[in-house]
């Protein structure tokens, strides 16, 4: 039994490792904005292509900052961290790595439809690794997010809808991550209540 | 209630997870200073540029720093983190990474007056985060900080005039960026007597 | 003796400062992702040679999530933290950080046998550096590792291996480092059953 | 009297907040490590530019790990975060930063005159801010590390002579700043009888 767990590796310092490395994704995106400083561009385009590009890493950011908050969450019940918790962990860390990968292919390449379908994937693979890791604390805790779920399968269609819908309009797409991070944004009581669940767990939504 | 407040998300551990984002902002910086470097620039001409690229590069510095002093006296008072608290920290911290990219402006550009302009605006948007994340704090704990909003409106108005000044002479605008850093960093008695505030907060100016 | 040993640098602060450097360095290599981002190169092309560097990012990703994981185990038994073991910590750390620069050799040039050789130096280079700790420690604490021995001089001759490997087929040699990166995550028990090892002291491994 | 000390923010947060600092700036560098890469340079060409690299790299590595173990010696007795221990302390580290700085200077010019007196002087800056921080920090505790300064004279004797060395023999420059690197690597006991300093106080030399 205890050969299956890694007792020493403590939960609190499985997630002092996550935050660290949540807070380099979360700001080394700023410096895929630097892209758009061709010398013969003029100061009117910059600044307009960089109003764009801050509005896109805006939304990775609000993103990023939405499973920094839930993994918080996720987190708090752990009690021991298992090989399969540990490593579910850093399934999660590598997606959500993803993001500014995904940011950098529209700092590239414009919001055309080829590259917010790449973004989109980027925020399908982190939801996916989202889903393993919470299926994992919940087996070993016992413990059930209560509206969780709602919001979660609502967030999962939208995101994958939004890597076909990038394919005829990168705007709508992009919209759609939009009203994601909208939703995850919304105070719980008001998340609450859109969703219709009784008995929430607010923080673990 | 407690459906309005994230019990679990301590004030310590958003601290550390804001300490750890603007570690990497207020680092990440010097990779932008890797611009003058085409090899048939000569040496002395590289050297010029690059001290003018410091001299920026240590404004940012300085600016990110006060930032970081004061917002753990500001988080001092908090004993429950809600969701408002929350993401009016994360906004703020987004605002901060603009740091970096302001300062990259310049960089590219040189001390022009659409980059200083745009990195006056770079410090506007943290100042505007910051008095959200005041009064979030204030309503919830009742205690107002003393001389803060003094020091406070005259490095707004300061920074908020750096921008048109930009326009017409970059460099006084960035003299007068330079000044904001001087207020702040003058020890906290100085303050107080510059701003004739009598019973003083020192810290959370 | 107290001028032997450094007292008041705490072990724990030793990982605290280990976890903040592999954080950084486990994320920065997503920005090594930039490179296929010529105007000119197709949207297919371009996403077939992002996924190629995924599967490279993904591969360094998770040699790295093996060594913090071990990390943490190596340092537990650790008591007071001697200059020997300071050093050959940042040592682990220096030979670590060649990892994103070995992945970096990669993206610029492909998966051809002189970078994928160069790509299984920067694996073999914190190998070396690791038995050297982990003798500082064994030395120190008195207390051996079970089955890490047998795993580790597998993993050596497979990773030193794959440096002459890549010069005939560079694929083969990725697979080999890969092929390492699957023993080590495996959940403990099935490894100790691959390696006939009795009594496994299975996180140390 | 309050007024003049920040009682709020604890040593051991400077401290953390420092570390995060000094881990971003000791990994980036190898993030400078990415120029020798343009197509027509042949492998082995790339290879022994490569090593050249690493090898002023490692130089820069160990000089930044050098300041980190001190770091935590020297904060160890202070027990309250003054005004100006505060900023001595920023100041260090944005001296620091321009290690990279500097490094990245001989990345991009090579080992010639300028970049290596330019990489000199990004040890002097640190050197001259380490010894404004230990001032202030004497004055408020009273304790004076005993062979402290013999060790930092030399290193200061080195360093700046480093700078006008090198404009005549770069390679010799690089030698007498690796050699201040070995002199702080060896083990406090040596370097005592090498100063031949009575009552050392070790861990803060």
């Amino acid at each position: 039994m205890p050969d299956e767990s890694n007792d020493r590796l403590t939960p609190s310092r499985l997630e002092a490792f996550s935050d660290g490395v949540i807070a380099v994704i979360i700001t080394i995106m700023v410096l895929e904005l630097r892209v758009p400083s061709p010398a013969e561009m003029s100061t009117a385009d910059a600044i307009r292509l960089d109003l764009k590009m801050i509005a896109v890493y805006l939304l990775s950011f609000i993103q990023t900052g939405i499973y920094w908050v839930n993994h918080h969450y996720l987190l708090d019940d752990v009690e021991r961290v298992s090989h399969s918790l540990l490593w579910s962990n850093l399934a999660l860390l590598f997606c959500m790595s993803l993001i500014p990968f995904g940011t950098l292919w529209i700092a590239n390449r414009g919001v055309a439809p080829a590259p917010v379908a790449v973004y989109a994937v980027c925020f399908v693979a982190p939801a996916i690794a989202w889903m393993a890791l919470s299926t994992v604390i919940c087996s070993q805790t016992g413990i059930r997010p209560a509206n969780g779920p709602v919001i979660q399968t609502v967030s999962a269609v939208l995101n994958v809808g939004a890597i076909f819908v990038a394919l005829r309009s990168p705007w709508t797409a992009l919209a759609m991550i939009g009203f994601v991070a909208f939703l995850w944004l919304l105070p719980p009581r008001r998340i609450v209540e859109l969703t219709h669940t009784g008995h929430s767990h607010p923080p673990t939504r």
